[in-house]
C-alpha cells in the first residue's frame, strides 16, 4: 500500500472532489483552505433547507461536531441520512466525544447512519463507542491506546466504519488490518483544528479513492508528513498554521516517501 | 478613471468607512482583516434585533449568503430592505448561486431589494440572473465569460446595480461601458473566500466614492494588485492569504499604478 | 507586582486550564489559538443543551458577544448563571456596548451575573456602565480615558468585578488600585480580535491565579508584550497575527522582563 499513497495524493488533485462540510466555527477557514490545497474543492453549508440537495450534488460528506447545536445537529443528521440513502461516503469527526450527555446523544444519532469513516483521538473514539449502546464486548485494555484500538474494532465491527485513531502515532482499522502512520510534530497539537484538517482530507480522498482504508491513509500520511515538513520552517504554533497549507500545496513526490513512516501490524 | 484610482484608495484609509457585514462563517476573520488592511472599520453583526439599528450607524452593507440558512437569510433581508429604505449603499455576494433552490429563492427575494452593486464569479452571475425572473431576454452565447457579460448587463438593467463578475479578467459593469482588470495570480484561487473580501473591500468604497463604478473598480482593482504583488512573496497559498493582508496595508502608489493593468470596453 | 507576571506566565503553562468560550465567529479560529500558545485548552461550545455542562467541566468561562444573537445570547446568560453559582471565574467581553439598544440590553442581563473580570476598550466600558441602570453616580471626566476609568470603578463597585480597559495604556482597576500597561503596538489594531484574545488569556489566567488583579495584569501584560516583539518582524498586519502566536508560545523570560513597561497608580 506504501507504494500506492502517493498515486492517491496525485488522484485528488486530479479530480477534484466536491467535498460537503458540516463543521464547526473554529476551523472552517482552516479547514476549506487544506481542501483547495490539496486540490479539492469545499463547500460549507448547513441550512436544512438545503443539505439534502447539497449531499446530492458533492462527492463526500464531512460532518464535525465541534460546536454543534440544537439547529445544525437537526442538519448534520439528514445529511447524514442523505449521504447514507445515496451511498456517498460520509465521514464523521466526533470532537469532544464524551465531554457533554447532549454531545453524545447526537454521536449516537448519527451512528446510526454508518459513517463510513470515523476519525478521532483516542479519549474520542473510546468515549464514542461507549455512546454505542449496542456494542457487546467489554473493553479491558490497560493503556488508552490499547483501548483505543478495542474501541475502533468494536466501532468497525458494528458500523462496517473504517476507524482512524489519530495521535502521536495515527492508527487507521479495518477489520484485521491495523495501519500505523508515525508521521508529525508534537506543535501540531498548539494549532486549533489539525485533526478537522484531517478528517476533511479525508472526506476528499473517500470521494475519489475505491479502496477505503487505502484511502484513509494517504489522506492522514499526507497532513502527517506535511506538517513534519512544515514544522521545519516554522517558529511557533502561528506560522506553523501558515506553512502547512503551504506543504499540502507544494509537497513533492520524493519528499512526501522520504519522511513517510508508515507500517502495517 | 485609471488615474484616479489611487485617490479612491487613499480616501478610504482617511474617512474609515464603517462597513456592516452579514457574511459566512468561513470568511469571516480574512473579511474582517481585509477591511481593517485598507484602513476601513468592520462591524460584524446578524442578530434580527439589532441589524436595523447597525445598518442605520454603518456606512455601507456588505451581504454575503455563503453559509446562510433559515434565521440568518431573514436577517440578510431585513438588513438589505433597511439599506434600500435608507438609500445606504448595499452589496450582494451570491455566493453558490444555482446550487440550490433555496439558495436561489433567496437571492430572489434579496434582489428585490435592489443591491447597489453585484460581485460574483461567472457562474454566479449567470445563476443569479437566471433567478431573476422578471428577466425579459434570452442568453445564448457560446462563453461562460460572454454569458455573464450578458446576465449581468441584465441584472444591471432590471436592478440598476453595477455588476462584477470576477475571474482571471475582472469585469465592471454598468450600462453601456465594460471595464477590464487583469490583475491577480492563479494561486488566489486556492485561498479560500478571497472573492469575499473583494466584495466586503466594494463594500467600504461605496461608502465613500460617488462615483459607484470607480468605486466598485477601485476596490477590484487593489486587491487584484496586491494580491499579484503577494504571490511573489509568498510560497503557497498559506502565505498568500498572510502576504495580501500585508500589501493590501502597505502598498505604495508606485507600487499600484506600475502593476495596474485596465482597459475599457 | 512586576516579578510576579513572568511566574504566572508559567503556571498557566504547567496547569494548562479547560477555558470555556462562548465567543464571536470572527475571532474563534484566532482565540483557540492564542489559548493553545500560552499552554491553556480552549473549548468553544453554546449549544443551550450542553453549557450547564461544559461550564461544569471547564475552570472558567469567557463570555464575548460580539456577533450575539436571539439564541446564542440564551447560552450565554445560562453559562454565565451556571459560573456564578459554580463560583468558577467568569470573564465578559462587551464588544460593541452602545452600538444598538440589543446589545445593551443583553449586557444589562449579562451584569446581573457579575462577571468576574470584564474587559474592553474605552468606550466600550463607558457604554457598558451607561446600560448599568442601578448606577448611583455621574460620570462627567472631559478626557474619554478619564470617563473610562470613572465608570470602570462604578462597575466594580456594583458588580465587583476587576475591570480592564485596553487600549495604547491598558488600564487594570480593582478597587483603589490601578494598573497601567504600556505595551503593544499600533499595528495591533490592525488585526481583528486581538481584544477577543486578550479577554480568552484572562480566562486562563483566571483559571490558575488566586489573585485576580495579578491574573488579569498578567494576562495583559502577555499580549501586550508579544505583540510589541511580534511587530518588530512582522511586515503589515497579516503577519502580525501569525508571528503573534508565535511570541505567544516561545516568549522567554527575559523577553518579557526586558519589554514589560508595567506602573501602578
Amino acid at each position: 500500500m506504501e507504494k500506492t499513497l502517493w498515486k492517491h495524493i496525485q488522484q485528488v488533485r486530479a479530480q477534484s472532489p466536491l467535498v460537503h462540510n458540516i463543521t464547526n466555527f473554529v476551523v472552517m477557514n482552516n479547514t476549506a483552505n487544506a481542501l483547495l490545497a490539496v486540490g479539492a474543492s469545499p463547500i460549507m453549508a448547513h441550512a436544512k433547507s438545503e443539505v439534502v440537495e447539497m449531499v446530492t450534488i458533492s462527492d463526500s460528506l464531512v460532518i464535525n461536531i465541534g460546536t454543534l447545536d440544537e439547529v445544525w445537529s437537526e442538519s448534520m443528521l439528514l445529511a447524514a441520512n442523505t449521504a447514507s440513502q445515496l451511498g456517498k461516503p460520509w465521514i464523521l469527526d466526533p470532537v469532544g466525544a464524551g465531554a457533554t450527555s447532549y454531545r453524545d446523544h447526537i454521536l449516537k444519532e448519527l451512528l446510526r447512519e454508518k459513517p463510513t469513516v470515523i476519525r478521532g483521538n483516542a479519549s474520542e473514539i473510546i468515549a464514542l463507542n461507549k455512546s454505542n449502546l449496542i456494542k457487546t464486548k467489554g473493553v479491558d485494555s490497560t493503556s488508552q491506546s490499547g483501548e483505543a484500538v478495542l474501541a475502533a474494532l468494536d466501532l468497525h465491527q458494528h458500523y462496517g466504519s473504517v476507524v482512524c485513531i489519530s495521535g502521536e502515532t495515527d492508527i487507521v482499522i479495518s477489520g484485521s488490518q491495523e495501519i500505523h502512520l508515525k508521521n508529525g510534530h508534537l506543535l501540531m497539537t498548539k494549532v486549533t483544528g489539525l485533526g478537522c484538517s484531517a478528517t476533511a482530507l479525508i472526506g476528499a480522498f473517500m470521494a475519489v479513492i475505491t479502496n477505503k482504508t487505502e484511502a484513509v491513509t494517504a489522506a492522514m500520511a499526507l497532513i502527517g508528513v506535511a506538517g513534519e515538513l512544515a514544522e521545519k520552517e516554522s517558529n511557533g504554533p502561528g506560522s506553523l498554521q501558515v506553512k502547512l497549507l503551504d506543504k499540502l500545496y507544494n509537497i513533492t513526490e520524493a519528499e512526501f516517501n522520504n519522511t513517510l513512516k508508515f507500517g502495517i501490524l
